[in-house]
């Protein structure tokens, strides 16, 4: 039988909550397809490695971690200790742009069972996959100040895109749409007001669109994009974005569709030449650590999505279907920004029940 | 009694359309309250100058228009026969930077009459205003291309902010919360993945909020805020942020409420060195130009806003509750993006009539 190497980093706040239901639902999972799950455990998280060593990560990270299946991500950031661009840059933002995992997919469903924020919507209605650049762009280190602590203090970052970088996830999310129903991709610009990287974009965009004749494809500003959201999710299908209009949308997403809390995410490396990372969009949550009421969802689904990317997508289907029935037919197990009252133990056990 | 002069400038697309509607409902307004207006028209448009001269504006833009009280702006943009960024950098983006209108104010509320798209939500719940930095930030030209058309092709543009620029915002903001009931304000920041100039915003935030000690402050990452505005809107008064997630807040921000058609916005000079810009959040749309059925509210409570900056608050307030009116009690003339089958003459024509 197969047998898979996952590092696990629960990492900080919720991290640590969630984890080890998502860990609870695919043991579960793994018993009944018949595949084997090594997971070997890492503190790297502010509360962890570097109360103790002052880094994030120790200086071998891509040896320790380079050999595993696949990295298995909670949540960092303690900001009350260190400052969220510290823990962030020195951990997750790292192994997204040093494992090469140009891809950041993020599904958006409205599942049975949610009630969204949004009226005039049927689970099913709302069904996409946002594709977010995931190594490059406005997520550059490049820049700082100039005549600090006086009137004239200027500070500058750069943007920076690869026809590299653009092309492939280009690539990837024009593939992905090619395989769907609907075969419609959107990609997100801010052409007119963003004058040099966003034109470029669109360039490669429309460039990569002409291969793929098949596909519907389509762009929207930025601005009018987040308000169809809101207003027309349906119309959507797969939505290409650069790293921070992506990291926008596939908030605003999961929360026309309910609640964060229910979101995966997956970081691909699609070479393979390194780990790909799963972990849910939502953060490391503070403001509810140690509550025990954490929404698990996101890091169960972020679990299927890793099993599919190892080549296991009946066993992540499983789970996602265990979710779905979950939310619609256990009210009583539901946390509280599902409207509920329960744990995330109870919600976590209730699915890996199901499965 | 009060003469003021008005540049009036109705651009491109549906420009053409609502402005003429909000043109009305000045007119209105001045016979009530005793003032006159002199409107001076220019054809600043794609469809317009730059067909006959290969530009947005002549060279003395700036003595032709630098002397009107306020310039009264419908949209610019003909994207078939003009690159939007050339368009928008050639005109409306020019007078932002150059007759530095730092402050783009735009107001966010649930009115009465409107259905908007989140269930849970009635008139008088959602209720802010997104204080937007309009001359820097993400909307600089400053960048380039190397490598032009080979595979190592790279594209680069920086985000610019000074401390002039931001505290300036920042101030306004600040003091504009504090002359609202609720005294509070939220920030906008990324400065988890944008680690160089968000750091920044944040920490000027952070001191600016010491000298509004009445203020309650906070700050949300722009992904968890755009959610926010789903999920919790009636949480938000004053939001403030750089120009591009002031961008995106503001057109999100009114498709919570409803339509993008009826936010109006002001492009602020608080120092009254230059005259201040006002025009709706939509553009030129395009789409559904010339059928007579663009929704001209935004328009036409820009023109509110701009009385209000002329010092006319009693009309502003005249024309927002004739707005309020008309979309409540008269169904029958509301535009297709209201639900309605109506026109924009008629809806315009209803609320001067209302006036
Ligand atoms: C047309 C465009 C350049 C403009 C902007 O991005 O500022 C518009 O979206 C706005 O919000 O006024
Ligand atoms: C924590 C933060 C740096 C991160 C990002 O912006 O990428 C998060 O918001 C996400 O979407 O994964």
């Amino acid at each position: 039988s197969h047998r898979y190497r996952i590092a696990v980093i629960p990492g900080d706040g919720i991290g640590r909550e969630v984890v080890p239901e998502g860990l609870r639902c695919l043991r579960a999972v793994a018993e009944i397809h018949g595949f084997e799950l090594e997971t070997v455990e890492f503190g790297f998280a502010c509360a962890g490695y570097w109360v103790r060593h002052g880094e994030m990560l120790p200086p071998d990270w891509r040896e320790v971690l380079g050999g595993f299946d696949a990295i298995f991500f909670g949540a960092v950031g303690w900001p009350e200790a260190v400052p969220d661009h510290v823990s962030l840059w020195g951990s997750l933002l790292k192994f997204r742009r040093e494992f090469d995992q140009y891809v950041n997919l993020r599904p958006v469903r409205l599942l049975r069972g949610v009630r969204g924020p949004l009226r005039d919507h049927e689970p099913g209605d709302i069904d996409f996959l946002v594709v977010r650049e995931n190594t490059e762009g406005e997520y550059s280190s490049i820049g700082g100040q100039i005549f600090e602590g006086t009137d004239r203090e200027t500070v500058v970052q750069e943007t920076v895109m690869t026809r590299t970088g653009v092309d492939r996830v280009l690539r990837y999310a024009f593939e992905l749409a090619g395989s769907r129903p609907r075969k419609h991709l959107t990609w997100a610009t801010k052409s007119n007001g963003i004058s040099i990287t966003m034109p470029y974009w669109d360039e490669r965009a429309a460039a990569m669109a002409e291969r793929y004749p098949d596909v519907v494809a389509d762009k929207d500003h930025i601005d009018i994009l987040a308000a169809k959201f809101v207003l027309r999710p349906q119309q959507y299908d797969v939505v290409v974005a650069s790293n921070l209009f992506g990291d926008i949308l596939s908030d605003l997403g999961p929360a026309c569709a309910g609640t964060i809390g229910i979101a995966p995410s997956a970081n691909i490396n699609p070479d393979r030449t390194w780990p790909s990372l799963f972990e849910p969009v939502h953060g490391s949550a503070p403001d509810i650590a140690g509550r025990g009421i954490a929404n698990p969802v996101g890091q169960i689904w972020s679990g299927a999505m890793m099993l599919d990317h190892l080549g296991e997508p009946a066993a992540a289907a499983r789970i996602v279907a265990a979710i779905e029935n979950v939310l619609d037919e256990r009210p009583e197990v539901l946390t509280p920004d599902l409207g509920g009252s329960g744990t995330t133990a109870g919600l976590g056990t209730a699915i890996a029940a199901e499965i």
